[in-house]
């Protein structure tokens, strides 16, 4: 496959061309704060940068006319709106968090959605490391989407180099029930996005999220 | 509604009794070693006695025809072959285990199974209160037994007060998922019988167990 | 011990009558919505009510001249100086916290301040039942003012019947170190208010914190 | 700083090369199987390497006369004993363990240890990476030493890419407190050694364990 990544230079984009490039896969294209190189088109780009950078991603996108991953916080509905038309030419994969184990919560939170009425307390928390700005992060607001709770109360805390750890708590006046997940490194979500990228290959244009690729 | 308990002045008769009267249900029939009291005819029989009463429990269902929801530690088989005779008169709801996120915690474990393969490692841990003598909990085996491996470490800490808690760990290379239940008190098991004595009154004869109430 | 109750109805005040009879003291006063009532004059008072009924407090203490103990939550800066005034005249033993635990939990963030430096992230959680409604707890507050810091973030959790459970949390780049304390019922603050309201009784006038009773 | 490490080529090695080199310090000499490297003097040497290299670190120290951070495993009284020579001309600073953190916990057992008597319980935990064979790690049994009991249970997970995480509860019928520990990474121990080696350039020779340096 060969790929290009935008925010080449960060965290993210500097783990993704790890595993890729363990994976065989080809790196084709790079762009970031320092610039944009290209060796050939690729067949699929990822965006990991900011929230600043996704304007200059719609135009990427919409010249090259080919896949996209994106993983970028902080999207807004306006953002959202511009993916889907973009998704109207070419296969777009969105998530906030691109592992496993959170989308496997996902699915609990749903099994536990049946069980739990109105009368359950319910609590979000995420910890990650010290230099993650956005609050709460995009997953625990994902994560408090498939809650069916008017308000629902979050709590992020920022310590040292949590990679990300996500909890949710159901409680009675009898008991507490706690799904907990934590991500040991980027290697949680690069493994996400290398089979997304890899899905992306055979997909239409439309768009999607991990689950749908999971699934 | 009216309701009856036999094993009235043990300790779940007795938190049971607190929780029903609180939910505006009216206590008209009670029989311990003590004796036997009643007021009017009950629509549902609670029993939380001992194995060796459970002649008694069954005498006193096949007399009044009334729903019976039975927590009783200890059945055997040729008990359940009663249970279940009885159950074609009345409705019959049989658990080991009435509470809620116990239930819940086991229905997530078997959603978890269906994503992680024998790649993950699986650890169950609990702890109870210092006088608790056995080792691992009957709710730990029982939890154990829902996950498909060979090998599984259980570990037992006996502290303070605790009521009872539970938590399954599951864990790549990448990421670890945790789900943990505890127990605040009886109440953890008593709001499960008492949504088990309401949901009586609707049913038919027929064996029931407390995952079919709840689902 | 002759000892009075203000806030007598209240849960606390009903664990400490519990706590104290078994100790063999004798109640001769108490006062809460419903009104007052008084068999005997007390050696000592305490007072777990609230903020609104502190003024009555004050009064009670001034008219009788007998020692409190008074754990109170949500007390602000003009009652801390009502309670020093009174302090003049009787023994005042105030905490936000009675129990052991805690005492020592202060004990140890002290000991931990001596090694973590600006550098560290500090977050602190609690977690106490739905119907607290006071946020953060006096206890959150009080560890709080331990800790050398200008912004020190605090979580509040309100989940089913948590008696109250408290963490700090502290992190460098490379290490995280958690602290955590969690009560299992009321019995780890009443044991702390009788260990005070019997140390009351040899006290000269003055006010005193638990800690200063502990150590 | 101008420094040298022994063991250069190991994951320690590369470790505190990457840490030292952030924080503006200098390698000047590197040691390891491949051979020796040196641009100039340096003032401190670390060597994390193995006991059979003890003999060549000792030369080393001697001839340069430079200080000596050491944090290698396996040595033993002969070898202390060398140590102890060597710190009548240098300063020597040893650690089995240099994370800040597991120091500052054993700091805070010894506290904790003025409070609580026999009659609390005390559980011990830990959890390593899959790959982890020894049970318990060397750090839950001298954590366990730190605490006056016969028996002492030690619960052992392995689980997923864990670095290392420790936890020892003390529980009394009231309440129960927990010091919890995780590395994110190597750096737990890497900013240990960097802290020495800063402080060894203001020493005098002598003897000193990470414990001295931190207070």
């Amino acid at each position: 496959m060969k790929y290009g990544i935008i925010g080449y230079s960060g965290r993210m984009g500097q783990a993704i061309e790890e595993l890729f490039s363990e994976a065989g896969h080809q790196l084709v294209y790079q762009k970031d704060e320092a610039g944009e190189k290209e060796l050939e088109k690729p067949e699929v780009i990822i965006d990991f940068s900011l929230k600043e950078a996704f304007a200059e991603t719609v135009k990427v996108i919409e010249q090259k006319q080919v896949a996209l991953v994106i993983g970028t916080t902080g999207l807004d509905q306006d953002d959202f709106a511009e993916l889907k038309r973009l998704a109207e030419e070419v296969p777009v994969i969105q998530s906030f968090n691109f592992s496993i184990g959170i989308n496997i919560l996902s699915e609990l939170i749903n099994k536990v959605n049946q069980y739990v009425d109105q009368d359950w307390d319910i609590e979000i928390s995420e910890t990650h490391h010290r230099f993650k700005k956005d609050k709460p992060s995009g997953t625990a607001i994902m994560l408090g989407d498939l809650i069916d709770r008017d308000e629902l109360e979050m709590h992020s805390k920022r310590l040292g180099s949590e990679f990300g750890e996500h909890e949710v708590d159901f409680a009675s006046t009898g008991e507490v029930l706690t799904l907990k997940h934590r991500a040991y490194s980027r290697e949680a979500f690069t493994r996400g996005v290398l089979i997304s990228a890899e899905a992306a290959l055979d997909l239409d244009a439309g768009f999607y999220t991990f689950k749908d690729i999971l699934n």
